[in-house]
């Protein structure tokens, strides 16, 4: 890919600066500001004592994920989801994804009749704010199990595997890794994954923006998620310590 | 795949029984009923000059998706989404992914300043009713597209190519085609492919259930999707005629 | 009546080309497709254990009614309202009226703490859907209660007696039976009348559209809604079985 | 009927004590305070300038309705329907119909560009009150409009004639006049008739409560209803000067 | 002040005509009509065994306040809160601050596990809405904590002193007493006070509406507003008897 | 005031440590994060072309504030309000206080037809957040006026003088400077102080949660608001330079 120039100066196969810092707020029992570049999300992991109704007397636990954004977290404000009076359907779709992701990791029975809610809220978006808001939901999750572990709450974690997010794109017809706001607005493709750290694919949601995919660019952007989760793996490790 | 015995006895790349029936209704510019075995959707593209405020004068025309289900196309009874108020986050999901495919596959230029709604309204379920929908959809566009070149509305078909949509899934840990709601219930991973009829994946949301998706099993998925959209490709071709 | 023409050819006595199908879908406890000439109304029938909080411990059961509106049913598409997030006037309007006939032939003691929910969704409108969605409504009540007495969950049939409804009109002047959407538009006025099959009238509904009616009009009107009732009774009994 | 006993020793073709004070608020361009008995609801017509979006530049005016009940204008407190966030379904209906009924009686050609609204706000209830808002209502707008044409904001009244309302029962199965509360708790039937003064029906509505009625009682209720209202009839005149 | 000229004659610390006329519906267990000039607000105690969730089982009881406007009660007519879908955020600030301030005069213990809703309805408004519904409240309260203690549902009186309220401001930049819409809107300032009958401030609500207001003018101000509560706590004892 | 032990170990009249920090996104025009000892609320000002369709053709500008919590803002995790559909009494309330407080300082018209909106969106809670964001979101308009002074957008700053707010209370019947949550969750009173820096009271809310306050008291607060507010001014004066 000798002709790929990216906005940033990146290679194609380059994550942005990533940083994961934990404990940065008071209360949470759990809590992550996960930097992806320009992309600034701050994730808690709040913890209830309890499940959701439907869910009661089966000795198993909930994990679940919401997700918001400042309004003035992108180039131009955005209107308050609260003054709408609504969330849009992309803001349910992001949750949704956020819950389903980190629970396919969770052992719900070991986390007992407990909730833990993964609040992922966009301080600054620059791309791929669902994608840090998984990564660094992960460890504020993380935290927290330990935290109910220290407190005496839960036994053993009930954490199995790690889960990470990049996206992956196709720019100027070549597939990139990492995928940032102005490469997003101007690229062919688009591709999200999620992965877990024995290699599996937890969920892979991927749209032809501008044409479809082929087969092998597919195959293509597959492989540098994998490159890009590995990365992001090592980076939960280290911040979870 | 000796061992795999599916529910309804279909083979592990079989498509259930497909059919697209068109002019189902008396007053939309195109319909479709849409039937993959006991999964029924009525499909209708509504044709209304003029196209939303941001689009105004751009020359260009818009393609969009409502989705719904009647209360009782299910087992059990569903809240009516007019009686609760809003639109479920799952209709939310549908609806984005039913406008964005149809609109790939055509040129929003030669449609002119007209705007196409597609519902597609789901009056009986057993799984598959987003790729039910879409391949439907894209019938009842047609149709539709038709007769406003018929009327004089339009002057070429805005269509480019066609669009189809399929599920596919790891039951008893095999990838199966075209999954129905008892496979989807108790099977491990999901994906809904949408392609274009020149080869090109529009969309890819693959979601691992009870455990992540290796890489192997995603390929031969992707391909089992390739086998069902060129069946159903042909099957437009002959409803539309 | 020499000089009424009505633009189907109808005499003023003569009801459109009425069908009550059974068993049209393939989960409710009941259901029936019932059509009055192009008016299409899917009804089922929905049985839950149990009864709505403020009913409970009283031994009696519950009988209620929804009705919805597909968006392209109608000449011009209408705003689905689970999208405008909540349901119009008129919907809750008709919702009500359904709900109250049924219940009126229901003893509501032998149904026993069940409920069962009548969804009427209009696939196709000319005109006439609420008395549509109350006629075939009680036929899928009626399939749902001998079901339920199949199944041993109730003992004895709660259905007293048949409900049937019809609309009656002026149109041109005159008297005329089942009134559909052309003379309904055109019509001085317009009758929703409920009767139930031992001759006795559970809910009137008139509205002088263009002008208030004469007694005279109002007993002329009355007459043909007893006629066109009873020939609703003979077709509910023969789908029934 | 010697043997009816009503609770309030009235006859059974005897109005409750009428009472329509005009003028009382300071604002609206007309005012009337309705009284049927214990049931109170205040009236206010109010002009605006201009149609509703759909209507601009026919050179036709708008009247229409909307209704309230204080919370505790009832013998138990109600939800207040601003908090619950929605009217009632009770609401909207009863909306619509004054609505209607007041329109049917308006040439809106000649009240030109010009909407007046008809709130109806229920400070005590004790049984129809939809037919005091009607009867009151239309007090209200016949002052406003005689204020209009004072003000040269219209040449010629638009009203063509009065429109009143009032509610027939069968109450221990007799025919009964304007049903107070106790009277429709335990009666069979309840009919609200809306008239013309020249003798027309406008409006309807009859519901067989505990049971349906028969060709003959509908008969001698509305023949009371023709009644009641000629007596109210007298006292809008009374009333508007 | 030689040279202020208040647009309705009165002296700078002079109140509006007041009248506080109890027992005005019939069902209420406690009402009042409180009138400050052209200001009328019907204000009615409802009483309901139990208290809300939160506050089960410590044997305390509730005090709450609701408050609404009639459409019609301004110069121009204002949407109906519940056809709009929502209270304001006016309307809700309004209504809390009536809550805690009845609240603080009452000993929640004494009222025992019973919720007594102060219901606020403006039928005209001129201004000092909020001050008038206090002030009524209150007397509407103490009517209903007196007919409880009649019914012996409570043995002694949970009201411990008297609260009052009144609006003060700034016109023509001389301090007034009791501020009525046209001084309202020209004002400069406007400050609500809420106070108990043994001389402490429940409650100072000041905003400088053109401009900041001083020290000086503030204490000018506060010292008005007692004089005025002075003057409403004797109408008040007057009112009850 | 020799007894008094603030849990903080604060003398009586003593500031929680204040930072003002400016420039902390990248894409608002002005932006603040001001943090009150543990409360910590982010303040972006938005610019945007135009004003709201009440204020087209005056030639002035509007500034209008909008405020959020984070869910885990505080001890224990909140509703999203996005997800409950609407804004709670008390965020619309002190929405309405930034708007009207940061407006009372700038000269509309010398803003032009622009609109300035003021987000604060509280990231952590410990008491005072309404006084923080009106304090930061003085500094956020003034940054975002010299941008647009800088861009020439606007000819000179429609900055007339600062805006700034502390809270004061009773704690142990102590007068006390900036509450914190603790202190405020015990303490008998609360007051809310916004000062303009030429010494003027924007606004005054003072509110007696455990027992009314005294004159003598009221004075004291106001005059430790005032200590307050100048060093807020000057700590407004160092942030923006």
């Amino acid at each position: 890919m000798p002709n790929l120039v990216r906005p940033t100066g990146r290679a194609f196969d380059e994550l942005r600066p990533i940083s994961l810092e934990t404990s940065v707020t008071r209360y949470a029992e759990g809590s992550c500001l996960a930097k992806f570049g320009h992309t600034h999300v701050l994730c808690t992991a709040s913890w209830e004592k309890g499940v959701p109704g439907w869910l009661k007397g089966k000795g198993e636990g909930w994990v679940t994920g919401e997700y918001g954004m400042l309004p003035r977290a992108t180039h131009t404000r955005g209107r308050r989801e609260a003054a709408a009076g609504k969330q849009s359907g992309r803001t349910q779709e992001i949750q949704r994804l956020i819950g389903r992701s980190l629970r396919s990791v969770v052992d719900l029975k070991a986390l007992g009749e407990n909730t833990i809610t993964i609040d992922c809220d966009v301080i600054q978006a620059d791309g791929g704010t669902r994608t840090a808001s998984i990564t660094g939901g992960f460890v504020a999750l993380a935290m927290a199990c330990r935290y109910l572990q220290t407190e005496g709450v839960i036994k053993a974690s009930p954490i199995q595997k790690q889960a990470a997010a990049i996206s992956v794109g196709l720019f100027q017809n070549h597939p990139v890794l990492d995928v940032d706001y102005p490469e997003d607005s101007e690229g062919e493709a688009d591709m999200n994954v999620v992965m877990s750290s024995d290699g599996g694919f937890i969920e892979v949601q991927g749209t032809g923006e501008s044409r479809p995919m082929s087969r092998t660019e597919l195959d293509e952007m597959m492989r540098l998620a994998e490159k890009g989760c590995n990365e992001l793996f090592a980076a939960q490790r280290a911040a979870i310590g």
